[in-house]
């Protein structure tokens, strides 16, 4: 199979930090979209996977999954995009197609799994796949996603995955008008899920441990703030939330949302705390309530956010860095510390030697 | 108001056993029922309420929640039932029945509470309510079940609680042909689940701790029968049940039974282990399963249980004791020993001191 040689940046190990590398990209085959990357977010999955934390990583790693640029090559058989266009990679770069959940627009559920942007199986060329810290990518047609004009590009790349990853869960469970919804995390996913959910027509209530993030949970759209850690002001909204979204990666107390929740209210977990959460039976049962989980969203859906962010003006708040500040970025958000997201200008990867 | 004395067996104390009281009653007024008890099921409840071990017993407490009999007395203003009629009374003798959990008929999640069958609030007396444990019980009629003709009077009397607690679950979560429904517990609740979830049109795979239990399992319905203790057997289950009514009430592993549910798939526990259950956060992310609880089931719902339990001739497997037994039996239903409910025949109070 014929290959390019291209710049990237990614880690030979778990406990170096990342540098410049040459990887090899397919040229496009009949079905396949060449982008050159212009922006890629960084999530901290990115962070977990160079570091091997969820175990499994192959080395060498070049993370990347919130990928944005324009389309440099279409394969001869590529019916849905053209040279020239803005274009969008997510999570997912291939899925085996032919499962129910693949078949059902699930392609983030399929039961052969691996279709992953990096630190999957690479069908081409029988290794792992690299991400989006690369000066270009080629995918098939079928999960490359259009990028509407209207957004600002750069603050559109974390939508692939932070807002994919929120939009997923407040759509299936019937998130609008009329439902009082909470969002835990001020984060990343936590600060798309505010913007989505009041997009959506929910009150939104933020829950923060941290005063100071009172204002700025606002602008982004709150309709009220809660100091979780005050159990006085916790009291006040038992038994009043039809839907939480819990955006959270740390060990937290689910119970204390659980008992926040309507009748027939869910959380739904969209961080993944390393940890086991320990959960009451009685917040459970007692109001038959549902605790949940949802992984980012089927290529299909994720275009319908992007057009739904669209039409609502909808991106993320970010820092744009550059590549060569990726281990500095990766050590801020350690500590939590990025408005809400940081992007890589991938302009800055040609400087890179 | 005026009341009656009537016998009935309870205890004064947490660790006192249980012994003949004499309690009041009082004598219907406008809107109630009185009911001669023929037999009252014994839950685990009972037991748990008896020595107070969910806080808040209210002592003298009478238990007793799995109550049938017949009419002897009606209100002037009943319309529902008559004199003679048979009749049965399960947790629920009263609700607010302004909020609207009570108006959509789901009395079991009320948000005033309160309205349980024993240690509950007897607003008519202004003390704790007293259970089935007894020779009569006043009801309002709202609250009065018809029980059904064809089915063995001793043998309907746990369809009051152990029925009603299963068969709202499997009807929530739509339980129906095609799907494959686990049941783990095969006590009184999960024995009631298994007949059913199989009368639904489900195919039931029951997980146990116990080869012993095997046999009965697959008398009671069962399709399939698996030792929850042999990873190789369960793993053969991953990813293949559309629900799971987990009826276990002591502490047990929640993500084995998560691991084995599809894609949205859902555990709904109705037991009620003490100690908080640790939850793996990639056991619901990874297959936007959920984790759920369900208490009971309103008083229209529990009509439906028993109509749909006369059509298809569903009662359950019981040991009849005499109220002298009562004592016994408790340290039996601590070890598990019974198959699968105790029922107390009341005629045996009569002979009581």
């Amino acid at each position: 199979m014929e290959v390019k040689n291209i710049k990237a940046y990614g880690t030979e190990a778990a406990e170096s930090e990342l540098e410049a590398l040459n990887i090899e990209r397919r040229t496009v085959t009949a079905k396949d979209v060449e982008i050159e990357i212009l922006f890629c977010g960084v999530c901290h999955s990115d962070l977990h996977q160079a570091r091997n934390e969820w175990g499994g990583s192959v080395y060498p790693i070049v993370p990347g999954h919130e990928i944005v640029g324009k389309i440099t090559a279409v394969g001869d058989q590529v019916t849905k995009f053209k040279v020239g266009q803005l274009a969008g990679v997510g999570c997912l770069v291939d899925s085996c197609r032919e499962c129910e959940h693949c078949k059902d627009g699930l392609e983030q559920y399929c039961l052969v799994g691996g279709g992953y942007t990096y630190n999957g199986n690479d069908k081409f060329l029988n290794r792992q796949t690299f991400g989006g810290y690369s000066e270009t990518i080629v995918v098939d047609e079928n999960y490359v996603l259009s990028i509407p004009q209207n957004l600002d590009l750069a603050a559109a790349a974390p939508l692939l995955c932070a807002g994919i990853t929120t939009y997923s869960p407040l759509k299936h469970w019937n998130v609008g008008p009329g439902q009082r919804v909470g969002v835990v995390g001020l984060g990343g996913l936590g600060h798309m899920g505010i913007k989505i959910a009041k997009a959506m027509g929910a009150d939104v209530i933020v829950f923060t441990t941290s005063s100071s993030k009172f204002e700025d949970a606002k602008r982004l759209g709150a309709d009220e703030v809660v100091l979780s850690s005050d159990a006085s002001q916790m009291k006040k909204y038992a038994g009043s939330l039809h839907f939480v979204l819990d955006a959270v990666s740390a060990q937290h107390d689910i119970n204390a949302y659980l008992q926040l929740l309507k009748l027939d209210g869910t959380i739904a977990l969209v961080g993944l705390p390393e940890h086991e959460l320990p959960i009451g039976a009685f917040n459970l049962v007692g109001m038959r309530r549902n605790f949940s989980g949802s992984s980012i969203g089927g290529i299909a859906e994720t275009q319908q956010m992007l057009d739904f962010c669209a039409e609502h003006n909808i991106v993320s708040d970010i820092e744009l860095i550059n590549i060569q500040d990726i281990n500095k970025a990766y050590e801020r958000l350690l500590k939590g510390d990025v408005k809400y997201r940081f992007v890589i200008d991938m302009a800055s990867l040609k400087a890179a030697v």
